[in-house]
């Protein structure tokens, strides 16, 4: 399936993870609130970069753009949750009737861009040789302020064989509008986690011997961020289930 | 001096161009608009990253940062430009009666970082070996509008010998905070600029034999794009009288 195919296929409410459809092709979160908090936002985001990517934005009225050609916002997600006071109030498949006026919607880049090009130079990315989702962590690492926003970034981490922890950082930091390089590389505990084998988010994964854990800044930040300030509404994609786009990988490939 | 002793000079009303002090610390454009216009321009700016690159942005309230510390954004340049509805009203060495409590101040990347690293490699920077302003021109580029703001892209121009044009790419497709990697390569007419001895700001300059001219997006075009929206107030540096900040070049190279 081309991208614009892919998001006709979700349009029709056909619900699955977005993994593996349309690979090359960036695939983003969702996160759009009132247009009176999209500022602080987007302030958020400009001063937070590893941890919120913005890689679009659609302005109030505005329901698609040129990262994806002929498509709706409200539709083309496989499933979209509705947070009313920065609690989960319903899970849907045409997030239309939501999707006011005045709604702004962020497009935030997605770590499934580095992963393809850890895999593509022969680093090995434990979490999907195991056929799990990636293990997240809230740690003590405190992200720059904006405005009502504030909180401690959220981590991803995949352990990588020692000897290719610098090409893991080599690679994903020629991504910079997918998370970038790592934050933090080796033990847990100086960034505030106590057990990997119990993540916030995600699944558990084994760690291979000889491996050393390495930590990502990870999209589910600006999340948990936005919820914390309790917006009367924000629409979010579900978790697995993203935006498929137009934009290749290789675009954001940097320098 | 260090970047704190620069600001503090520049506080006593001493007015130059900063160009040359501080070497290896980044230098930063500032734009500031009332809060109801900051949205547009964070938008247009993230939608616009090569000619308007964000490294830092101070909130209603907030006239200083980590970028500048102990400084204070309404004194430590050495020359502001008031410009009231789109036009230029005032110039001054003090913006502080100007500032009011809702103006959110932009601080914005400037070439001087990429300059130095070319220098570095032994890429000459013919408008600094001939003593000269930067030639800069008005293009047929368009850039992605935000809100309100929309226009061509202003760019600036330094020719490269034919044998080190690669070096130019790659050396400065490093520094993406800083303008990043060249627009376009040759030909001036392909972008609308008809004649390169006649630039719309700046100097003109020689071109030596066996150059190609090599155009980046240039931090004026911001400037020119908010003017002409005419908003009520806007505070801006006087042109080649940066603020000093406390960043070094090298912590905005990638990767």
């Amino acid at each position: 399936m081309t991208p614009a195919e892919a998001r006709a296929y979700f349009r029709e409410h056909n619900v699955t993870t977005t993994a593996g459809f349309a690979p090359g092709n960036v695939q983003a979160n969702l996160i759009a609130v009132d247009k009176q908090h999209a500022f602080d936002f987007l302030l958020f985001a400009q001063r937070n970069p590893k941890p919120c990517p913005v890689i679009g934005v659609l302005e109030p009225g505005q329901v698609s753009s040129h990262l994806m050609e002929g498509g709706d916002i409200r539709t083309d997600i496989p499933a979209y949750r509705i947070y009313r006071h920065g609690e989960l109030a319903e899970e849907t498949t045409d997030a239309t009737e939501y999707w006011t006026k005045d709604m702004v919607g962020f497009l935030i880049g997605c770590s499934f861009t580095f992963e393809r090009a850890l895999l593509d130079a022969h680093v090995p990315v434990a979490h999907i040789a195991q056929g799990r989702n990636v293990p997240m962590y809230r740690t003590n690492l405190q992200c720059e302020p904006a405005g009502v926003l504030a909180g401690p970034m959220v981590v991803s981490m995949r352990p990588i064989p020692a000897g290719q922890v610098a090409d893991a950082v080599r690679i994903t930091s020629r991504y910079p509008a997918v998370h970038g390089a790592p934050v933090h590389v080796g033990d847990p505990l100086l960034i505030g986690i106590e057990d990997l084998g119990q993540p916030d988010f995600g699944d558990a994964i084994d760690i291979p011997a000889g491996a050393v854990p390495v930590f990502w800044a990870c999209g589910v930040t600006p999340q948990s961020i936005v919820m914390h300030s309790r917006p009367d509404l924000a629409i979010c994609h579900s978790p697995g289930k993203m935006l498929i786009t137009d934009v290749h990988d290789a675009e954001y490939q940097v320098p």
